[in-house]
């Protein structure tokens, strides 16, 4: 289904899914004069609490997810581990943006692989994995060091374990529950980066700058914007990202993370959803990845991508949430938090943007 | 009663009125992770839509004033005519902020023009008038031309009335309804500006740039920041904005209304509230005033009132709000609408805030 006309202040936007991603959605949905309806199982979802409409059931629950469906205007989600049953119910019952198909190429990895190989976007050597035989055939192929992936629902990352020269592949595959898998090359990086794409109904594209992003423990730590790269590599991962999104027909924002080997860029992988290294974007820019997302979902014009600072985004993990009153004492700095009750180790609690002047 | 410590992310605002600013005041609270609780008459008031509490209850009606007030851990307004007995008793119930003092000062303009006069600040010549008698003797001594306003609940030019050089004292004291009023003199200025000022619960002041007002049929239409006087008269204005808002012993945003005459600053009036004046807080600050009254009546360290670019703010009146399509495809504009469903004539619907460099 395609959207009829663009949906004016005053619609209902359903997010699917509560966490600071939903929750943040919400917000900037807010600012534009939008009402949401929140679904999400879990009954103190965080994103609950910045909407007066919600849904508390499970994805499976059809019922409650057809009554969800009358009462929005268009359905979006902030999460990609979406059933594909759910995602296609919904897009029959709803405008869902973005849509089922496109969910279903990002929630399986070497689907997704092999999408993005086939536009000649270079990616990791790669391999499907179904069984101890099949990974001991791919290692033999591919080589050490490599990192074994289950195809579906991981994140953050879980669901994966490293092949090193001394891994037992009895051991990796039990670790990754021998579950349908994926073997991928290791790749010997400069730098991690990522560009957050948006595209609206009528196909127009418009791409942020791109953040260098650090990683630890597999949990995204900080995103440096600009990033430490040359202008024609920034340049190319951002029509990289130009070429994704309009071959997979997107609608909405989109996170793609790449490796910078050398001067080449190797695509990891994209996430159908606004992006962890995309949250820079809410202190630096006028609109942010947030807003540009309901934007585009909703058929409005996409905004400027364009960025007034520099700015370095750091998460803030589990217990170093106490330390709301420093990070609010910063100068230049954006906080945001998530609402979430408990500070469980590595979990997201919230994120700040750290401005200087821009230069460059 | 005063702050005990500073309330973390988690905490509960309770906010008092549930129009636009009660809904960007939650909105700014969302982003720092606070629950909000919305009290508000009008069932289909805009900042319900962004909370997912919210009570429906007369503004004396205080068996919910109470129930409301146990469960916040802080309460605030959004507008200054919020019932001076409902002020008193929610301050006996819960930490208000402003506190209920402030805002009596603020919502008496006969109260409030010897509270300033009295700090040693220029305002408008002015004199009682309970009867046309006082009316005819307080023009006899001001002159025309001059304004008779109500003392009390006036707002966007509502409760006033110009004393031109023909207009008849019977006809002017019946048309502000014979209430208890205040006459007085015409300021002949040359702009009208505003300053928007924070204060902590530990005396902490910050103050933002001055924006410059142009006022249509008495209602706010645009804010440029910055404003066209001399840096001179802007440091002067903020110390005004110092004077002032340290001498109520105030705590949270606070708008006071100057006039520019010449070289001399005259106080208008001051709003116990975040202001329309100061919308382009949003963004052109990494703290935007909303986020700042948040901070400070949280125990918050104040935000930077830096402002990285230059900025006009727009008032989205009525059934410009039809707009909202162009105003999406404006470069570099903030836009923000509120969530009223009938736009009805004057009415305030949204606003923008359209950005440009900074220069000086």
């Amino acid at each position: 289904m395609r959207l009829a006309k663009p949906l004016a202040p005053g619609s209902t936007i359903g997010i699917f899914g509560g966490g600071q991603l939903g929750r943040m959605l919400a917000l900037a949905a807010g600012q534009l004069g939008f009402k949401c309806h929140i679904f999400a199982p879990e009954e103190d979802s965080p994103a609950f609490q910045v909407s007066a409409a919600h849904t508390v059931a499970g994805y499976h629950d059809f019922a409650a997810l057809e009554t969800f469906a009358k009462k929005v205007d268009v359905v979006t989600y902030e999460f990609e581990n979406v059933p594909s049953d759910t995602a296609a119910f919904l897009e029959s019952q709803a405008l869902l943006a973005p849509s089922s198909a496109a969910l279903r190429t990002a929630q399986d990895r070497i689907d997704e692989k092999i999408f993005i190989a086939g536009l000649g976007i270079p990616v990791a050597p790669f391999a499907a994995v179904n069984s101890e035989a099949d990974l001991h055939n791919a290692i033999a192929r591919i080589g050490r060091p490599a990192v074994l992936k289950t195809r579906r629902f991981g994140y953050d990352g879980k669901g994966q374990t490293k092949i090193a020269a001394d891994t037992s592949t009895g051991v990796a595959w039990a670790e990754i529950g021998k579950a349908p898998a994926i073997l991928e090359g290791f790749i010997s990086f400069n730098k991690e980066i990522s560009v957050i794409a948006a595209r609206g109904w009528g196909g127009v594209i418009a791409v942020y700058d791109v953040p260098e992003n650090h990683h630890e423990n597999h949990i995204l730590k900080t995103s440096t914007v600009p990033a430490g790269i040359s202008r024609a590599t920034a340049e190319e991962a951002r029509e990289v990202a130009r070429t994704i999104i309009a071959a997979l027909d997107y609608v909405g924002v989109m996170g793609i993370e790449m490796f910078v080997s050398g001067t080449k860029l190797i695509v990891n992988e994209f996430a159908p959803r606004v992006h962890n290294s995309g949250h820079w974007t809410q202190d630096a820019c006028v609109v942010s990845q947030f807003e540009q997302h309901i934007r585009a979902i909703c058929g409005w014009p996409l905004g400027s991508t364009e960025r007034h600072s520099n700015v370095v985004m750091h998460n803030i993990l589990g217990g170093e949430s106490a330390r709301w009153a420093e990070y609010g004492a910063s100068a230049r700095t954006g906080v945001h938090f998530y609402g979430k009750a408990e500070a469980r180790r590595g979990r997201k609690m919230g994120h700040i943007n750290v401005l200087t002047p821009r230069q460059g």
